[in-house]
């Protein structure tokens, strides 16, 4: 029995609000050895606060050493297994532009490349064509027709883009045509599998594509054709009101995590631009959801630029937003994040995230401090993040006893 | 989706080295309450600077509460599911001698009997016979000939020896002739499922083995027979290099230690016979290497003899060793044991492994000794020994991210 057969069968219905915090990258190393993480050099009097009253651990997002991407990150908090369920690359990047992909669309990656006389490629990315020369001819693509099948193009940055096809029997099991290398032809869409039938359906559709591409592109210089990557079908994931009874609402600002809070079946909510609005949103909607999901973007982006005091200023800053949060008198207040950013690395890392849980019936832990190094000897122990979800659910008096 | 399978996706390339250093069961118990283990009494000033600098935790061999024999303690360590992948007796018994199995082998344990004037058992280990009397007679079963099939006949030890069957279409699953009593006959080699016509066959020829071995020994006094226990073909197991992308060595004194790191794929490298030569190894084959498994018997040999005072001395002997490892600037240095051997149970134990991990990247806890009590506070919590390989990696920068 999975852990959603067991919260679906279990959940129940009451008046609690549970708000998740998630401060995207919030795990850190010291710079210096000896020295503190981030967390730890920060000044976050609220926080520690909370620290005192709640319960603390270190969250796995995925497995020991295994550093995710953001789609595996939040699957994990959202509580689903992210090994079990996976997000295709055209998918996660149709999400990541706030796409919002209907079940059986099949979402592609795509870069202009640039074709030599004979047709091979001489550069697979259009010599990095910068995005205000790319997003025209994206658009140009629009004129693309093909019968029985609805197609969306969508610009991202310079040389990426991407497609979706929206019709019937349509599958997701569609090699790469990017050769990888130069001096060659692109590859012709072809199905994993040739007893796919759908994935073939695809498949061919994808080679007319290219073939009307091609000669929509045909007399540019730079972006005269195209490659297709990461065939991906819409995600199939139970949504957050079946398998936990929740309303939930999405308040994020960037469009990555909306989507990924979409795919879940969250609400997304307001069109918040900073931390201060995004707590506005929130303050709202209070009323008309029972879970909250507020994604802060800069603990991660500040980790990835190794941006040491940077990252240190906005924990502050999420730190400051606890008040306004807390006045609301949520049930359960989860601070946590979808992984560990160091800056001393500049990238997504394995390490436990240290997260946070206060409700009237946590079991308070010792820690006085909310920090990696208090995080080791919390309540919570280390754990998958998977399991964050089902805590909340009994923190909030959500969930019926299994068994008698 | 395994482990393998991710580390299998995700692993890269660099110059990164690592050292697994396995002190074999390194845990251990307080002799008399209130006092240390042998660790906390061992004087470690090395390892204790190790502790300062890393992180520590505390590796379930198995899953709580379950004694590892020293296949399964290994193959956590080396991070195949000791639940998963299992290596029946008589393929771990010929690997402890040092035979190198083939795919296709099937090894069975055989023990020396007596047989009565009515053919009944009168002894299940011929008086338990000494090794020099045996040995003989073990070559001398060496004459067998049956067609198509090349035999091995190997002494280990008193009663003990080893059969190995090397021809197609073998099965192991063959029940045991031992009866487990006396006063009763041997029982007739029989597949367990009669449809495996594999195993059906590895059946009739064992009974042709026995056939011959009652001619060549019914003038014996003492064993005048034998039985075979444990038929198993050569486990299947993945290599270090596929599923992590590593050239890997093993540095260790007896065979069966050597036996299991080269089912998994590693090198044997030298002839060691004592830890001082097998640091000299290490250092002469470093440049060869992406990852060394250094294996140390006597934390277990003189766990298994009670001898608490001989378990601190070798301890210390282990301590002493640490410095030239550590002049060779390993990436990631782990120290660690396969499964604890308290002198207190003079047996193999279900106990945590306190477990150390040094690299520029672990995230050092507050710990400054290495100690099973240290353990139980260190960054890397409780964890099932098979997630070790997984943090090595990482590590040793050598895992990608997992989704985008």
């Amino acid at each position: 029995m999975d852990l959603h057969e067991l919260t679906r069968s279990l959940h129940t219905k009451n008046d609690s609000k549970i708000v998740m915090l998630v401060a995207d990258g919030l795990g850190g190393l010291p710079l210096v050895a000896g020295e503190g993480t981030e967390l730890e050099t920060a000044n976050t009097p609220h926080l520690d606060a909370l620290a005192a009253r709640g319960v603390q651990g270190g969250s796995i997002p995925v497995a020991p050493g295994i550093s995710p991407g953001s789609g595996p990150g939040h699957l994990g908090l959202f509580g689903y297994d992210p090994l079990k369920y996976l997000i295709g690359r055209g998918a996660l990047e149709a999400t990541g532009i706030g796409f919002e992909l209907q079940p059986g669309d099949v979402a592609i990656r795509c870069n202009f490349c640039t074709l030599d006389d004979d047709g091979n490629i001489a550069d697979r990315r259009a010599g990095r064509i910068a995005t205000d020369q790319s997003v025209p001819l994206v658009h140009r693509l629009r004129e693309i027709s093909i019968a029985g099948l609805e197609t969306f193009v969508e610009p991202v940055k310079e040389h990426r883009f991407v497609v979706v096809f929206r019709g019937p029997d349509l599958g997701g099991d569609v090699r790469d045509t990017d050769p990888q290398e130069t001096g060659v032809p692109p590859l012709d869409p072809q199905a994993v599998d040739p007893n796919d039938a759908a994935s073939c359906r695809t498949a061919e559709l994808a080679g007319e594509f290219l073939r009307q591409a091609r000669q929509l592109l045909s007399a540019e210089p730079q972006a005269n054709f195209h490659t297709m990557r990461g065939f991906a079908v819409k995600p199939n994931l139970p949504s957050y009101d079946e398998v936990y009874g929740l309303r939930a609402a999405a308040i994020a600002v960037y469009p990555m995590y909306k989507g990924l809070a979409r795919l879940v079946g969250m609400e997304i909510v307001g069109q918040s631009q900073s931390l201060d609005e995004q707590i506005t949103t929130l303050e709202n909607s209070w009323n008309d959801f029972d879970f909250f999901f507020v994604h802060f973007k800069y603990t991660d982006s500040t980790g990835e630029d190794g941006d040491y005091s940077g990252k240190v200023a906005r924990i502050e800053e999420l730190d400051k937003s606890i008040p306004r949060i807390m006045a609301l008198n949520p049930t359960v207040m989860i601070v946590t994040g979808d992984h560990s950013t160091p800056c001393f690395l500049r990238a997504h890392s394995w390490h436990p995230v240290p997260t946070l849980l206060v409700s009237d019936c946590c079991r308070p832990d010792p820690a006085q401090t909310f920090s990696e190094t208090a995080s080791i000897s919390g309540g919570l122990g280390q754990f998958e993040a998977r399991h964050l979800m089902t805590l909340a659910l009994a923190n909030a008096d959500r969930l019926g006893k299994y068994g008698a």
